[in-house]
């Protein structure tokens, strides 16, 4: 299998951190998400641990909300002690309703609002990424008024090409996000920062971009970074005690792509960090990344009912199930590739090239095209391997599909943890 | 101005309707969805009344819900006396919420479960799409379980390739949708609806795709269908007594894309119509068209408040507005094109050429790129014109960000149709 917490049962049945997802999808009913409590706690423990026997105490990991935010997901990240970002009052309110600290968490984006800068303060928020010349005026000033020091880090462009595609692509000069190096902006900015009264400047933050399988494009990226570090260090006196790298690493959708070595990834990272820091003459200050993807990916699958069987003869097979884009719009945003299969008949043979299709009244809603797959029937459970990250959280009521439920498996445990929408909620703001 | 219902008022500011939008983003928030429903009755009685005169009594149009479902919307049809499709349990269920009488609605869509079927049924659905032989087993079997004639169309598929953009384009062989033609599989499923004992075969139904500027796509789906009436006919004695060709006609959306002329396209449609159905001794059966996008695209436009404008010195400057891909996805999906302006100086001259961004942490959240715009400031009023299809309909709450509210304006007066969500509302499934 794709990865070690999924597997075959003595039924035949596919089995997510030991719980059978046929039984699954008869106790909840499909759509569901069914993500994997242990997998996503694997992955927060070995990045943690590798940050700082690596990069040295104080070097962490910070959860990226967009992947995927809900209350029970912030739970789970206080229990193993992880940070998080925020990018929007949505998410501060969901982190705060779960109980997790807000001074763990630092605010990103590209857009605060003068408003959501004055609540994320009044909350305690750990530190802002500020983005622009603007933002950081209006944090000053915000803060000044609300009589706060408030630390804040840097977002700066470092102008990497990191060959993951357009849209999740963040490095470029040419970016809606962060102050670009290359331009001198970023240095106007730091020299700014460092005259405002009620800011406490932490560092330096750069993204390169999503998927990421390589580590050679972070170090390019720690390149230009600590080069930047040092330039400001000779010019300002200001050495930062933390540098954001960003990101986390690509995570295994297919069978044919790659497990990425985490920790591997992070020692030869920080083998790198340290000559190049040693060059530049800097102490090494705290390392951060922020995986969201990584940490959730994995843990997850979609399961399906399998409805229209349909042969255009001597064309292909389209197999409809009973979501599609409005629970997965990957496939139709970036044309994302997933591993599919029967979860009721998980042994059996992969005999079918099909297109899978969601049901909404569209051409482009497609799970995925040439899918490998048990030859269905309708009744069939589908499941989609690997929908942790991005699913859930760019779910839409498209046609007025509501939204999945989630189900949370654990050591052959399982619990709800969202409740499947009712279309008496899709009205519910409806006059 | 790109249509006649947006004007610029006596203070510059962008009126829609006679309203001024900077007074609704003061009253409301922003971002706020603004539709003209004039523009809505307006587009309803061209299209309805030019079916009825070119086509002959029994021809009219179906709104597709799709384009935008709210309860709303449902209402202004019902006084219209237009019909509506439906796709989902969702929309079925705002229709109905909204008073709306589901005998002047049909079912479509690609995959309908067996309890979907049951539920429609139960409603008095006026008419399904069959989609496929599985469903035509399936509604026959639940129509005679519940003792019921039910009336169907089967959705065929016509081999036309439309010129429009692969994922809006439907009327291909190779499709999701419907059953193909050329293969001989829809002869087939007339052959199997003809000896059904629960179903009552009303005719045919095709959809060769959206944004169709020219009237000539559907001219060659007009041939194509009443051939295989003709055919039907001299095979099996069945003569369709009504040929639903889907869709409805192009929506300007930026300055250098024409006007579809909707009362003149449909007289030409039905001249050549007519002269089809004489070739082939056919009486004219009556004609159905769905439009969605055309019947409200125009009268939409959303309002944003200017956030952080950003120059990237010698690349280009972006803007970015409290919303974005999470309220519009359609950049995002398919790179669709837009005006924007400044709502609160709208007279002023656009002398800034600009990407518009949205707020979430992904690259790809823009409203558009190479947007010509007045040049803003932090707090201006962004308007983003024709957006009222596909916009709301496809929101998300990515990032956890709130829908936005939607007002109806008319002849002066605003009203609330869809509240603003909150933070709480998407804490609501939450456990």
């Amino acid at each position: 299998m794709l990865h070690p917490h999924y597997s075959i049962n003595d039924l035949g049945h596919l089995a997510v951190g030991g719980v059978d997802t046929v039984t699954l999808a008869e106790k909840y009913g499909t759509p569901l998400m069914v993500l994997d409590e242990n997998a996503v706690r694997t992955r927060c423990r070995l990045y943690q641990s590798a940050m700082e026997k690596y990069f040295g105490a104080g070097s962490t990991i910070h959860y990226a909300s967009k992947a995927l935010s809900c209350k029970a997901i912030y739970r789970i990240l206080k229990e193993e002690g992880i940070g998080v970002d925020l990018v929007s009052p949505g998410e501060l309110y969901t982190a705060k309703a779960a109980g997790f600290d807000l001074t763990e968490a630092s605010f990103h984006g590209n857009n605060k609002t003068d408003r959501e800068i004055a609540s994320a303060i009044a909350d305690g928020i750990g530190e802002f990424m500020v983005d622009s010349f603007e933002e950081l005026e209006a944090i000053d000033r915000i803060a000044g008024e609300m009589g706060v020091m408030q630390r804040i880090m840097l977002r700066l462009t470092p102008n990497i090409d990191a060959h993951t595609q357009k849209a999740i692509l963040t490095g470029q000069l040419d970016s809606k996000f962060g102050t670009p190096i290359a331009t001198g902006q970023a240095e106007r900015l730091v020299r700014l920062a460092l005259t405002k009264k009620n800011l406490i400047l932490e560092g330096f933050h750069s993204h390169i971009g999503s998927q990421i399988f390589e580590y050679e494009p972070y170090i390019e990226q720690a390149k230009v970074m600590f080069e930047f570090m040092a330039d400001m260090k000779a010019k300002t006196g200001y050495e930062a005690k933390k540098i954001n790298l960003g990101g986390g690493f690509a995570v295994r959708y297919t069978n044919d792509q790659p497990t990425v070595d985490i920790v591997g990834n992070i020692e030869k990272i920080a083998t790198e960090v340290d000559r190049i820091c040693v060059s530049y003459g800097l102490r090494r200050p705290a390392i951060l990344m922020e995986p969201g993807r990584s940490i959730v990916a994995v843990a997850g699958v979609t399961l399906y009912t399998v409805g229209t069987v349909k042969e255009i003869e001597g064309v292909r097979t389209y197999v409809s199930v009973d979501g599609g884009m409005t629970d997965n719009p990957r496939y139709a945003l970036y044309q994302s590739r997933y591993e599919v299969l029967l979860a009721n008949r998980a042994a059996e043979k992969k005999d079918l090239i099909c297109t899978v299709a969601g049901r909404c009244c569209e051409s482009g809603d497609l799970i995925g095209e040439g899918m490998a797959l048990q030859a269905p029937v309708r009744g069939d459970i589908l499941a989609v391997l690997v929908t942790g990250a991005y699913n859930y959280s760019m779910a839409s009521n498209y046609n007025r599909v509501p939204r999945p439920a989630m189900v949370f498996v654990k050591d052959g445990e399982d619990r709800l943890v969202i409740r499947r929408e009712t279309c008496e909620d899709l009205c519910r703001n409806d006059l």
